[in-house]
């Protein structure tokens, strides 16, 4: 059993007045360059967040298990103690909670990218990163001439080239294959219904998805887009109806704020009972944001994003930029005196890989109830000597109330 | 699955003719000191462990999982190789066992502590640790004045400010909640129900308590203790019914013996079957008796007490001396030449945080069979670099019994 399951099981969570500060810095795990051999992390200069391993303990964590690569979704609940196999959650339900759309349980979710084809296949998943204000073009046009018979839905941007859809309608089922092909060089699939119960439904999102793509390659919407072919098509991922968990006040008895700038974080804080707390797009937004709430709630969970888009474009020198951007954010951070400060991330996003990865990431716990261990420096390598080993991220609340002082002594 | 649990379930145990000693050294991790930034253990000159460690294999050890403080019971337990969560046991049956009681599978046994209350609050949950002399006369005079109806009780003296109480009668339920607030500046809560079916259970519980905190004020009971408040009240935690767990004999095949100064620690070691081996109160008396049955059984658990309650009093170098006097003891217990020598602890008491914690323990196992790693010195940090490295104490029993040829192998 896993330990956030004890504090669950057995109630072990008991309320102190301590503060946690949780840093995410998505992505952050790299892979060696072949040219230097070392990784993004070892690239940096950081010696805000080497000061943290040196008075802290570290490690290394694995997102979910080892050689599995998550979803954001499933990686940060996995961060804040939520087995994703006990407590599944779909990418549809993240995304309409983490733009403040308040999903009843029977509605179906579902995220949609906007992609671009070229002779029948996909040739980009993102369309080119399609900006905020394109994307919301789009769906305007698309919401004013979709018609579909027997639900509503509702159909907003997230953010860049996501959107997400809510359909609204009797008997709907999430037993729906996705309708992307994961990767470029294939053509844009339709849905499938997983069982018989969800052939209604199945037709239901092909219904829509075939007039999206008919749509979206009328002169109307080249006209919008402003290019022959850019935003062409649509991809969809994550029919999910929406779940709620357990939530951090009831299972941790923490009062917690979520700080992120992008929706889909926002969401699964949502889903787990955070707050979400108003901010701005940079991380000087989110640090300001961060000391403006600081004596209003007991755990917060900053997150810092664009390290893995840095990953996920292959841009090894714009990644080491940015967590040099967040190290130089550390001393106000750790201004504020958190009882126990943790950094780390949801999963590694190597430049090399230029994707989500199974490697583990480092972690690093600064608190004054720390034994502390001989790593002196924050990265990949370093964390792999520290005491805290390698473990499961699902382990990482445990730690965390136990070094805040938050967890009552377990059995007999 | 645990490998303790590849065991039960394969039945891999066998016979064979060597001996295990597992010393273990109460609450023996530690914090490191502000000034010296060292442990207890590193504190402490031990060339004998040291030389333990250098000839075996080294780890670090959760007692139940990573950031979970356990109670002894569990904690012990767990070395044991029983899974708490499968295997639930209540402090109350341990403490009943641990001082010879036999109580009956429908019998409810609770521990109860005498405490001290000024104003309304508990200001000491240990009665200023009362003397066994002081807690034999309350007992003696409780006994004497209680009236329940309904139930017969036993009432009896476990150690210091430790008592226990065994309820006897019909459709007795353990389904109650503590009266014990677990920490000073709270009033002495009575017992709730956690279910219907307990609720006669409960007035039972609260009646025995009522009358047990009226007499304990009385003017006789303050001329027993000689004071005008100290040991005024009693707490009650852990009611169970006893649970008698698979044995070593059975499971493990072995004759296992148990050395302890303390009840509580024979209780559990009655539960899995274990022989309790006459000893007296010091660590040169337990090594005594150790060598005296060391031809009747192939497993002995020998428990060092002192260093767990220089612990929790905060009393840093008392707790260096006392591993310091168990070090000493060291060429005595190898010169039995056992086939497995292990020590450990059965979790952290750091003097600093004055309390059983969750930080992993240093654990270092001799035997012919070991594949020796590079560490040369028994401490938290030298262990977490050990070819062990951090694994559940759940664990433990396995590794012991390969290194002992007490297992056949699994599978085709």
């Amino acid at each position: 059993m896993v330990s956030s399951e004890f504090i669950f099981k057995f109630g072990l969570a008991r309320e102190a007045d301590t503060k946690i500060l949780l840093l995410v810095i998505d992505g952050v795990g790299g892979l060696p360059h072949p040219d230097t051999r070392l990784t993004e992390l070892e690239v940096a200069s950081v010696p805000n967040l080497d000061e943290v391993a040196e008075e802290g303990i570290c490690g290394l964590m694995d997102p979910i298990a080892r050689g599995i690569a998550p979803g954001s979704g499933v990686a940060h609940l996995a961060l804040f103690g939520y087995d994703s196999v006990k407590h599944p959650v779909g990418r549809g339900a993240v995304a309409a909670l983490g733009i403040g759309l308040d999903p009843a349980p029977e509605d179906l979710t579902v995220r949609m990218n906007f992609a671009t084809e070229r002779d029948g296949v996909i040739v980009d998943r993102r369309a080119g990163r399609l900006p905020d204000e394109l994307n919301d073009k789009l769906c305007e046009f698309l919401r004013k001439n979709l018609r579909l018979e027997g639900v509503s839905f509702t159909l907003k941007r997230v953010k860049d080239y996501r959107a997400v859809v809510v359909f609204k309608g009797e008997g709907l089922s999430d037993q729906l294959t996705d309708a992307d092909p994961g990767r470029t060089g294939f053509p844009p699939p339709s849905v499938e219904a997983k069982s018989p119960e969800a052939e209604r439904s199945a037709r239901i999102a092909n219904e829509f998805l075939c007039q999206v793509r008919e749509l979206l390659k009328t002169s109307e919407a080249r006209k919008i887009v402003g290019d022959p072919e850019r935003a062409n098509t649509v991809l969809m991922r994550g029919f999910a109806h929406p779940s709620y968990l357990p939530s951090f006040r009831e299972a941790y008895k923490l009062r917690a704020g979520a700080i992120a700038t992008y929706p889909d974080y926002l969401g699964v804080a949502r889903m787990v009972g955070m707050d979400i707390l108003d901010t701005g797009d940079t991380v000087a937004d989110e640090v300001a944001t961060l000391k403006r709430f600081w004596d209003q709630y007991d755990f917060f969970f900053l997150h810092i994003k664009k390290t893995d888009s840095a990953g996920e474009d292959g841009d090894f020198l714009k990644k080491v930029h940015l967590i040099e951007e967040v190290d130089a954010f550390l001393p106000q951070l750790l201004s504020l005196n958190p009882d126990v400060f943790v950094v780390t991330g949801d999963h590694s996003t190597p430049a090399l890989f230029k994707a989500h990865s199974w490697h583990p990431v480092p972690i690093a716990l600064r608190s004054r109830w720390c034994r502390r261990d001989a790593v002196s420096a924050f990265s990949e390598s370093k964390c792999a000597k520290g005491s805290l080993g390698r473990f499961p991220a699902t382990e990482l609340m445990a730690l965390i109330l136990a070094h805040a002082e938050r967890l009552a002594r377990f059995g007999a």
